[in-house]
């Protein structure tokens, strides 16, 4: 029998920095893995991973993520600002370790598709790379960004404006199996998961058991 | 060799509502899967599953989680105005039915606690029921919201008061363990997956290559 421990606000207050950073980071739960693809206005590429990217909405279809602006991140920040768009593409098993490479600190004129040994690819529709290795590829448009106040963190709102799949991983109800194509998971911030899947349950009623789909 | 296939916007916007659903909330990648649990101030539990809880920060430590405020999740964002709290914990193996029972479209007379068969439990610090059978708890202060202009949905900001978990699944580095409790991760809007760890990476710096740890 493990005993349950309390952590309290004033304990996490006094934690070392980075204990602090890698402990508030694993509590969210699982997280996305996804390569976010950027071209600032005088052609340099930028590649950076991201672990917020969620669901917004599927009518328009949106996906949004949250960045740190003064960051490592301001790249990218900046290269959605000038173009107007950027790509989402999954990590998968093959290029986790391509894909944590690319938080390395590269100076601006680095794009981390050489340094990191990944490979630009484009689209007519779409300002900014796509990562080839990469099985799941959203192109969007970017549509507004709204500051979180408590830690000027800003939430970043993109239009999808394409998916670029394996066509044998659609299901006949619209469902992607992104495990067969061996998406990973990121735990904490350095944390990469492979997943197996347990059960897909029927749409929920009152009074209803969830059924086995 | 399968071929991969471009979805446009204009075929998304063709799809029918449901597959559509289905197909964008699959493809940002696995999500973490949680309970939020709140109270009213005529102190009724409520109880509902997100799949877009993620990191805002760790310090101050700040999590988020988007919502549409005008559906079944209401009753979440009415209780959170009224009492300032709510609480995230994580769904395992053997409460995930459970769990995805709690989106069905229940009164609010009705306590999902109830309805779903899992056990409310306190604290003295918030003012919110935790889900006594998650492994992972955390209680937090609601900070702000933010509206997404493009739909309507809105992003919750809270401050973690406290969290309460197995003391032997926090590592010396402050990372936590959630896959030894088993934690899961969801696909789409109801798929359940389990996890196994690939691995550990050190911090990247340009130039060196990333190892396991």
């Amino acid at each position: 029998m493990v005993d349950n421990m309390k952590i309290t606000k004033k304990e996490i207050q006094k934690f070392e920095k980075l204990y602090r950073a890698t402990l508030i980071n694993s509590i969210s739960g699982f997280k996305s893995a996804n390569l976010i693809g950027t071209i600032s206005s005088d052609v340099k590429t930028n590649l950076a991973i991201f672990s917020s990217v969620i669901h917004v909405g599927a009518n328009p279809p949106l996906m949004g993520f949250l960045m740190r602006p003064v960051s490592v991140e301001r790249h990218t920040y900046n290269n959605i600002k000038e173009t107007g768009h950027f790509t989402i593409n999954h990590i998968n098993n093959e290029i986790f370790k391509q894909a944590h490479q690319t938080s390395a600190s590269y100076e601006k004129g680095i794009s981390e598709f050489d340094a990191c040994g990944l490979i630009p690819e484009y689209t007519d529709t779409i300002k900014a790379p796509y990562v080839k290795e990469s099985k799941v590829k959203i192109g969007l448009k970017f549509l507004e960004e709204q500051e979180i106040k408590s830690n000027g963190t800003i939430f970043i709102v993109g239009e999808i404006q394409e998916i670029i799949l394996p066509d044998d991983i659609i299901l006949a109800d619209g469902f992607v199996d992104i495990e067969k194509v061996r998406t990973v998971a990121i735990s904490g911030v350095d944390s990469y998961h492979e997943t197996r899947k347990v059960s897909r349950l029927s749409y929920a009623k009152p009074g209803v058991e969830p059924k086995e789909i």
